[in-house]
This record gives structure tokens, C-alpha cells and sequence, in this order.
């Protein structure tokens, strides 16, 4: 399969239904479809090739969907960046993906010149906003309205289509290279699911940039719906798209939820448009999910657990398992079951399945496995050992076939639906003069699900305090990866090997919330 | 993906739901799923490997299922045998296709001994019946009974799962080589378009060796559903099989649905469990349709049209388009617009895609596409020719993407210069109260090249001259298209699959040409 056979599908069936909506820009598939063809010609007009990497650091909007297609369809290679990074990371993964070319929006047109700097292989800026085009910048407008469109190279199969970044755990992101049939094997298996039905209007509130939001975008493509933009996630700003393009579906990572349920004008808006709420990244509490089901009646909801290693689909927990009469099968706290496109296992360290019941690791095989990770040869080759991904979740699965995730990788902390890995955190914290030694743990939060926890070992007649240590780690790493809490203490707890014993560390906070809840 | 993913899917998720129901046989996945595995050990155990091709020769059962799933088990290629076919047609494929085992069941055990002295590399035979086991074979029940199972060897994407054989219509049969990819991409498109739902049970009334049956065997694997065998179409038995096993989804060719809705009995059977009938290999004629409507309230009608080449997939026409609502919207004759999986066009000899309402050849490319013809590098890349599957069927496409096949480039009448699509003419006779079926075909004329020429089944005690056939079919068609040869037969020469064979139509006459010419 293709990434851009949705759009060439929806050309032909139906070009005159909404493609795009963003603001107060509405276009067709039919126009859609030529201003894609019209902006790869204005990539390859300026040097770009199928084997050129572009990065893409935009907020949500119907260009950035465009970007995607156009160079999809001239074969190239995508390398959306995180648009909460530091400079420090974005320069990293750009230089890492070997990216030639870079697409900013408004937002992000500051950065250029910092990025110019740190990334001498950075050919060619495009700007893809309203206001004024940076310095040296061509506007995707000026290439959209120069050149006659092209015909779509045929990128397909295993061709790359993306490199996506993920938090590394080593200190370094990695560089997750997905493939088109990674995305659309996915995408058709969630259509398969019955979510984004023929007519659907898709809501992007999750950043575009992330694999999630992909997967829905994928799913939208193939269906032929039409995709409506929103920059931000706010929740005012949420309801009045839903009012005003009448949207049926959307993805939230479950603290969007909470914060769109939470709402006080949720019963005074007109939401009885939207159909399907797809959650993920985080399973939802069952509190949530009724909260949800109150204050959304007649909405499905269901929760698809993947990572970006996956193309963002592994297993789905159907909307019937949400429902008052399904939530007695007691699936709730479950990520799901497999999906119709991947095997899945609960295995022992020696990839042999543990009997239904018992803690293992998840691993799984299908078209949606990442080719690798870029320029990581022995990371990829231990993450697919055995010709299975190896996803670091600890879970048990149940008599159905439900995985119930318990740890979801041995220290990754979940902060408002982002993955934020401690090793990370911890490496930018050690940089900090006064610090001796330190360890990062995720400790409840009741707004966040998780929120970034630092133990501190000070240097001798050191001192530090919260906020200065914020103000250190926020030129590394950012926002949301810097510690919302700390504890300065001796002595880390170690194991008789020697390691940090993060268990010990995490035990006191989680231990009251258990208490608090039982 | 893997054909024998979701059994394995199924066994994790629903290990105590009916796999399998076969006469008075019932299996679950559970034991299904131990018994392919014990079956493909007992295949590896004859010597078998994952280079072998294995002919399975045998009536829909329980174990033709189990067949399948044992040989893609271990890795191995099957190669279903059309039951229709002469000794002298099994001898050829089982020979093209370098078979070295067969499976047979009761049905097909005396053609063994003439089949082992024609096929010299044929090692082993393995019977999958119920009565006396042909001499010199092994019981696939001793296989099952002696072999404790193996593991599935993981044989997935571009491995070879198939060689189906297609027609002969035209010269020696050819050999279509699919992957597990091409048959479980279509599979999944197809659960895409909302068929075969969750707790779906699907009844196999089409020959299982036919590759349309093969896309529901995938259906119905990957969702994890019910598998109800009938060994022959017998409208009676159909109608017992339903009420039975409250089936829900049936895939006839249009020649079975005739019968079906024409039998004096469906009044009064009990079909309220069917929920959706899909309908392929041929066209079906616009009173066919209706007349289905009628005789199955409640029923979804959808029709899908495909290939052994694109694994019986290319595009559908939704059960909407069927409904006396949607019939206004005269998509009934068409077969329907591109499935998510695939990308389609309307070409003319030099691919060019042609205008909207033009007609021209239907080419494809999608991940369902064959890897090609065994043994016929020449007709591969015909048929391949600049990566597109060449279908070789005459249609042209309206404005939203529906596509109207006109006829089989090969079955178009040039009458007078004229060009005579046999299908419309068919449509028009298939309209006159007194043809219970027909088939138009090209028979040589001197004055204009090629005649439009009738064969045509009556309806019990009716009568029909060419006077009246050409006054009826004045009404509905342009003169130069309406049969100027009429011949009444009690019976039109059919495929194994079911499909009216016009070149045994057309051949008398084109041999008395021959004759005269030579």
C-alpha cells in the first residue's frame, strides 16, 4: 500500500467532499489532490529527491497534512519533529535524519535561524504559515502556485515513509523508521475496527507530529473523511469545532479527555455530532471513562494501545467493553486485544509465551513493525530480536486475550500523555554543577497521571532548589520532561549489584495513593 | 501478515468459540488450532517442506479448512484443485505445479490411481474423508492423531501461500501464485467495508477451492469467525444450513443467488439470522438484484468484483447502492468503487487513464496484486506490464468512481465496426419474462465481421423466438446490438466457479469457420 492512495482514492470517488478544514480554510479533495501534486513538483524543483529527508516543525493545520502527502507522493522521506523540543533536541534529530530541508510554520519561524546553525545540512527552509516568510525561506505557496502538479512516484510496500523520534532511553532520541505499509496496514486495521466510518469528520487534537495523531490521519486518508484541524488543544476550542464542522470522530490521549469531560460548558455545547472517541498512551480510569460516558451520551469510546514502533497499533479495547452492561466483563483497566493486523505475546526473557495470568513482556509481529531504528543497527536488532518487537511493556494477558499493561516500560513515566524516559531527565540533571548523583521516577499526579520526580545526591556544602533545578534542565530538555518535584537525599537506594533501585524510590508516593484509594 | 494469524488471534481471544461446522462435526479454535498444528507436523513428518506444493482435491469440509491452515503452518504451498476438472486438467496443474503430495477426499479417491500414474512427482497422498481411505494413502487423521503439534514456522508477507489455477477459458489453465500478503490485505479490506462483523458465522456455499471463497475463509479467519461448510450447493441445503447454524454472511456467485430466491421454498424457511450476502465472479443482472431485494428482507446485498490475480478483491458496491433508496442513485449495474486496499484506473492500450464515462481496460495496483503466473514469465509481464495488474475486463468509470464493467475485453462483439459489450445485451434479454438465464456471444458473419448471437435458458413452459428476443430487446438497446442468432438450451456450459464458459458457446461456430478457412 501507499501513503497517498486515500487521497488518489477520495480524487476519484469523491472529489468535491471536504477534504481539509483548518480556520477558516476549507478545500476539497479535488483541490487537495492538486495542491499536493503542485507542492511535490516545488520540492523536487528545488533539489529534493525520493531519497531526501525533510522535517516538518509545524502546530496542526491542513498544510501540514499537505506536507505529509506531497512528500509521500514525490517518494521522500518525512521527519516530523516534536514540537515541544528543545533547540538542542531539534538539532539533533535533524542532524541524525540527515534532513535536507525544513518545513516551519508561524509558530516556529524564530527558530530558524538557530536551526540554520546547529544543521549545516539544511539546504532549503519552506515556510508553510500565514505571516511573514523567515529570512531565506520559500512559502509552500509561492512552490503551490509556481508548479504544475506531478504525478505520484509510487512510493509504496516497504519504502520509507517517515522517521518518527521517540524519547531515547539512552539519553539520545531514537529515530523510529516507519515504512508506508507500517502506516496503512495500521490505518486499514483500525478501520477494520469500525471506527472513522464512511462520512466521518476526524478531529486532530493530539499534535499532528505525533504517531497517534498518524494513525488517525492514515485511517481518514484511507476512508476518504474529511480532517479537521485544530493547533492547540484547548477544550473551548475542541467543542467549537465539534459544533461547527459537525465532527464524528477524534483521538485524545485520556488527560485531554479528562480536561474536556472536567469542562463546565460541556452540557451547553452541541456535541451530538461526535460518534467515536479513540483514547491511548494511557489507559483510562474506570471513574473517567463513566464520567465520559455520562457527559458524552451516545459517543463510543475505545482505547487503542500502540507506540511509535508499531505505527501506533497493536491492540484495541472495543467501545462495547466501555459501555455500562459491557464494563461488567471487567476489560476496562486492559489496553485492548490484538488487532486483525498483528500477533501478539506475553513472553518470559527467553521470548517463550508465559501461561495466561503472568507478568511478561509484549511482543508482537505484523506489517506494522517498524523497519528499525535509524542509524541504531544494535538497538533495532535487539528491539526485533527473534523477528518480533520487543515493546518493554510488562503486562499479563487474560482468558480473552485482553493485555493488561502494569508497567509500561521498566522507567518510563506517562506525563500528561507523554512518554518521558528518566534516563533522559536524569542525564540533564547530572549536568547541573551542584549535582552528585540523582535518579528520575514518575510519582502520581493527579492532573498529569504521572509527573517527573527527582531524588538528588548533592555535592558536599551544595545546595539546590526546585526551580533552579527547572531553570537548568529547561536549556536541555523540555518543558513537560523537567522535574515537577525533588527530594534531596544522602544516599540512592541501591541494589546489592549496584543499581538504583527505582522501586524504593516510587514505593512511598504510589503506596498513598493506594491507600488513599482502598 | 500471515493466512494463519487469525487463527491464532482467535485461539488467544475466543479459544472456546465454534471455528469450524461441517455436517454434524463441530470444532472450536481451540481444537482447531491444535489440530493444524499436529497436521502440519505430520506433513513435515511425510517429508514435506517448506518448498512443497501440496494439491488439495476435495468438496468445502472442516478439513479443507484445516488443510489450508496446516500447509501455510509449516510454510508449505497449496494448491486447491478445481473439482470440476477432467483427469487430464488435475493431471496438468498437479504437474505445472510440481506437487509432490495431494489431499483428497471421499468425493475424489477413485481418481487417485490415475492421477498418481499421470503425475510421476506426486509422493504422497493424504486422505481427508470420511469412508475407506484410498490405497497407498495415509488418513489425515493418523497424521493429526500420531504428531504432537509443531510451531508455526512464521511463513508471512511475500511468502508463497497459493497457486490457484484460473479458467482455461483461454488455452491451458494458469497457475496464479499469491502471497499470505495478497490474500490477507483483501481480507482485511474487505472487514474494512463492514462485512463479516464480530460474531458473524459465515457459511461456505462457493467452492472453497475458488478463490472468491479463499477472501471469505480470510474474512472470516481474520475476524475470528464461524466457519459453516456445505460440501455442494443444493438451495436446500443452503436454507437448512442458515436456520441451523443461524448463519449471518454468505459469498454466492450470482447464478447460485438465482436459484436461491427462485426456489418455491424461501418463503417459508427461516433465514432471519442472514445479515449480509456478498455476491461476485460474475455480474448480476439488475432483476436478479431486485428480485433478491424481495425474496431476503433485512438482507445487505454487496457486491464485490475481483480476480484470482488481485485475490478476488478490486472494488465494491456497498449494500447502500442496493437498497430502493440508494438504486436511486444508479450505481446497481456497476460493480462498485475501489476497495480501501487498492488503487484503480481506466486506461487506454498505452495506460493513459481515460476520461470519465470512457471506456477503456481496468488496471490495478495494491498489495493484493498476484507475484504472477507460475511457470509464464511472458504472460506476467503482460499482464504486469508497468506495475499495474492489466484485468483485461472493459469498463468505463462514472464521476464517482464507480465502475461500469462493459465486458471481458476478450468477450466484446465487433459487429459492423461496431463494438458490442455482451454484458449489456444480456441485461436487456435477462429482462424478457420468458429467460430464466443467457449468455451473448460473437459467432462469425460474413456481411458484418462478428454477429451478436443468444444462447438463452427459458423459464419451465415458456417460448421465445429471435423475432420476439429482437422486438423485446429493440426497446431497451440500439438495433445493431441485438442478437440476429438465437439458439435455446436446456442448460449454459458453466466454470467450475460457476461462470458461463462462452468459449465453449462461441467455439462450433468459430470451428466450422476454421473448417472452411482451412
Amino acid at each position: 500500500m501507499q501513503f497517498t492512495q486515500g487521497l488518489h482514492r477520495a480524487v476519484q470517488q469523491k472529489p468535491d467532499a471536504v477534504a481539509t478544514s483548518c480556520n477558516d480554510r476549507v478545500r476539497t479533495f479535488a483541490e487537495t489532490g492538486d495542491r499536493v501534486a503542485r507542492l511535490a513538483a516545488g520540492f523536487v524543483g528545488l533539489g529534493l529527491t525520493r531519497e531526501s529527508r525533510i522535517c516538518i516543525l509545524a502546530l496542526n493545520s491542513d498544510r501540514y497534512l499537505e506536507a505529509y502527502l506531497a512528500i509521500a507522493w514525490m517518494g521522500a522521506i518525512s521527519v516530523p519533529a516534536n514540537c515541544r523540543w528543545s533547540n538542542a533536541e531539534l538539532i539533533y534529530s535533524i542532524n541524525d535524519a540527515d534532513c535536507t530541508a525544513l518545513i516551519v510554520d508561524d509558530q516556529f519561524s524564530t527558530a530558524v535561524p538557530a536551526l540554520r546553525e546547529g544543521c549545516p545540512g539544511l539546504r532549503e527552509v519552506i515556510f508553510a504559515g500565514d505571516g511573514p516568510c523567515p529570512e531565506g525561506a520559500i512559502p509552500c505557496e509561492a512552490l503551490i502556485g509556481n508548479s504544475p502538479g506531478i504525478d505520484d512516484v509510487g512510493a509504496h510496500g516497504n519504502d520509507l515513509l517517515g522517521i518518527f523520534y521517540t524519547g531515547g532511553t539512552t539519553g539520545a532520541p531514537k529515530g523510529v523508521m516507519l515504512s508506508h505499509s507500517n502506516i496503512c496496514s495500521s490505518s486499514l486495521a483500525m478501520l477494520a475496527e469500525g471506527l472513522f466510518a464512511e462520512g466521518a469528520r476526524g478531529l486532530h487534537i493530539a499534535p499532528m507530529f505525533h504517531l497517534a495523531d498518524m494513525l488517525m490521519i492514515g485511517c481518514l486518508l484511507l476512508r476518504g473523511c474529511e480532517h479537521v484541524m485544530l493547533p492547540h488543544f484547548k477544550p473551548d476550542a475542541v467543542f467549537s469545532a465539534i459544533e461547527e464542522r459537525r465532527v464524528t470522530d477524534t483521538l485524545v490521549v485520556p488527560a485531554m479527555l479528562q480536561a474536556l469531560v472536567d469542562h463546565p460548558d460541556i452540557a451547553k455545547r452541541d456535541l451530538g455530532s461526535l460518534r467515536n472517541v479513540l483514547y491511548g498512551a494511557s489507559p483510562a480510569s474506570e471513574a473517567l471513562i463513566e464520567r465520559a460516558t455520562d457527559a458524552l451520551p451516545g459517543v463510543g469510546l475505545m482505547q487503542g494501545y500502540g507506540m511509535t514502533e508499531v505505527a501506533a497499533f497493536l491492540t484495541a479495547l472495543p467501545r462495547e467493553m466501555h459501555t455500562p452492561e459491557g464494563r461488567k466483563r471487567n476489560k476496562l483497566r486492559s489496553a485492548g486485544r490484538a488487532g486483525y493486523h498483528v500477533q501478539l505475546r506475553v513472553v518470559d526473557a527467553e521470548d517463550r509465551e508465559v501461561p495466561r495470568g503472568t507478568i511478561g513482556e509484549i511482543i508482537a509481529r505484523g506489517p506494522n513493525i517498524m523497519q528499525g531504528y535509524l542509524n541504531k543497527p544494535e538497538a533495532t536488532g535487539e528491539a526485533l530480536r527473534n523477528g518480533w518487537m520487543h515493546t518493554g511493556d510488562l503486562a499479563y494477558m487474560d482468558d480473552d486475550g485482553y493485555v493488561f499493561i502494569v508497567d509500561r516500560l521498566k522507567d518510563m513515566i506517562i506525563s500528561g500523555g507523554e512518554n518521558v524516559y528518566s534516563t533522559e531527565v536524569e542525564n540533564a540533571i547530572a549536568r547541573h554543577p551542584a549535582v552528585a548523583s540523582c535518579a528520575v521516577v514518575g510519582i502520581p499526579c493527579d492532573e498529569m497521571g504521572e509527573k517527573v520526580h527527582a531524588a538528588i545526591v548533592l555535592k558536599s556544602g551544595m545546595s539546590l532548589t526546585l526551580d533552579e533545578l527547572r531553570e537548568h534542565c529547561r536549556t536541555l530538555i523540555a518543558g513537560y520532561k523537567c522535574p515537577r518535584s525533588l527530594v534531596i537525599v544522602d544516599a540512592l537506594p541501591l541494589s546489592g549489584a549496584g543499581k538504583i533501585l527505582k522501586t524504593a524510590l516510587r514505593a512511598p508516593y504510589w503506596r498513598e495513593v493506594d491507600r488513599a484509594a482502598g
